[in-house]
């Protein structure tokens, strides 16, 4: 169940490097982050699976020196697209039409609709953008690494424009959004484990309007 | 399990009015999004859960008229804090020491970082940021309307000031971010429903650094 999983999971501060998560696991949080939505359907980002312990000691140093960097045994980089280009937009509408294997006017409607609005905002908006839809992705990986029962710990604390150089992501069109080592918590050590999850309270959080 | 749970559920374009989703499956939608993690822990943003029709309808006007909002039976409307505030940033750090019972120097370190830094940047910034951990909780919450077998609507495509203002929300310091109509589809007359969900290959949306 999800809440239990949810529950679950904590940002693991202290992972053990002596275990590896099994490639199946991984594979199956990979799959679940590609099947996340995203607006309009354009997954404006993609995930760099780093497992390369030099490349990981890199990343670390660039990310405050955060241990789970490099003692989990998985590192997932979630990296948005620079902008929304008229080629990226015509890609993934083609492909769509590949898949179904139809076209459709209400859908090259919406395509040429994206393509006379997007590009033209700018890339700074356009990346902002493409940035929310990875936290979607972000949301569904924590869910699917706690289905596994595997830690996870996404991070924020890190110099994107050095990651962006050590994974050479610029070139790309890629922009890194957040980090995620994947692992397995060691409890001796770790001084998050115990304590209790907090959330605000249900009634400062949603409001009804019945 | 969540990959099924991700086949399953789709951008639902017809939902049937007629059908009410129970509100134990709503109170587990709401806790799931309560319990998804966000940076610092801050919970930047609210959810505010609509069923009052008239409203509703009203929101629709300033969202391209997408039937969805009226025909599903609950409409959660995601909003962001539009700025980190002393206030804000203080108040969760208190419930964190209240709820935990105890007061570490190592997170008092962090609060003073965090009130150093944040305010200071900007409210635009922040507003992004803040945008951001919603969409956490929007991945989360399509989970587990998925694994409620709940459909689930996330629109980008609305009026936010609109929005904002029909529900009051600028004077509680916050901007709509992501609507998302719950309901059941009904498939007659959904154009979206037998068609094939398309994602990019793997190949084109994970790279590995090994």
């Amino acid at each position: 169940m999800l809440i239990d999983d949810l529950n679950w999971r904590y940002a693991t501060k202290k992972m053990d490097a002596t275990k590896v998560v099994p490639e199946e696991k991984i594979a199956s949080i990979l799959e679940a982050i590609r099947l996340a939505p995203t607006s309009s359907g354009l997954q404006p980002y993609e995930v760099i699976l780093v497992t390369n312990l030099e490349v990981r000691a890199q990343i670390q140093a660039a990310a405050w020196n955060q241990a789970q960097i490099t003692e989990g045994s998985h590192l997932l980089v979630f990296a948005a697209w620079d902008d929304y280009t008229v080629e990226r937009i015509n890609t993934m509408f083609d492909l769509v039409n590949d898949v179904r294997g139809i076209k459709n006017e209400g859908w090259e409607n919406y395509r040429q609709m994206l393509l006379s609005t997007y590009p033209q905002r700018g890339s700074e908006v356009n990346y902002h953008h493409a940035a929310r839809q990875a936290y979607i992705g972000v949301g569904v990986a924590l869910v699917a690494a706690a289905e596994a029962k595997v830690d996870a710990t996404p991070m924020e604390g890190f110099d994107p424009p050095a990651i962006d150089k050590i994974l050479g992501l610029n070139k790309r069109g890629l922009r890194s959004v957040v980090l995620m080592p994947l692992g397995y918590r060691k409890e001796e050590g770790d001084w998050l484990v115990n304590l209790k999850k907090v959330r605000r309270q249900t009634r400062d959080f949603i409001t009804e309007v019945h």
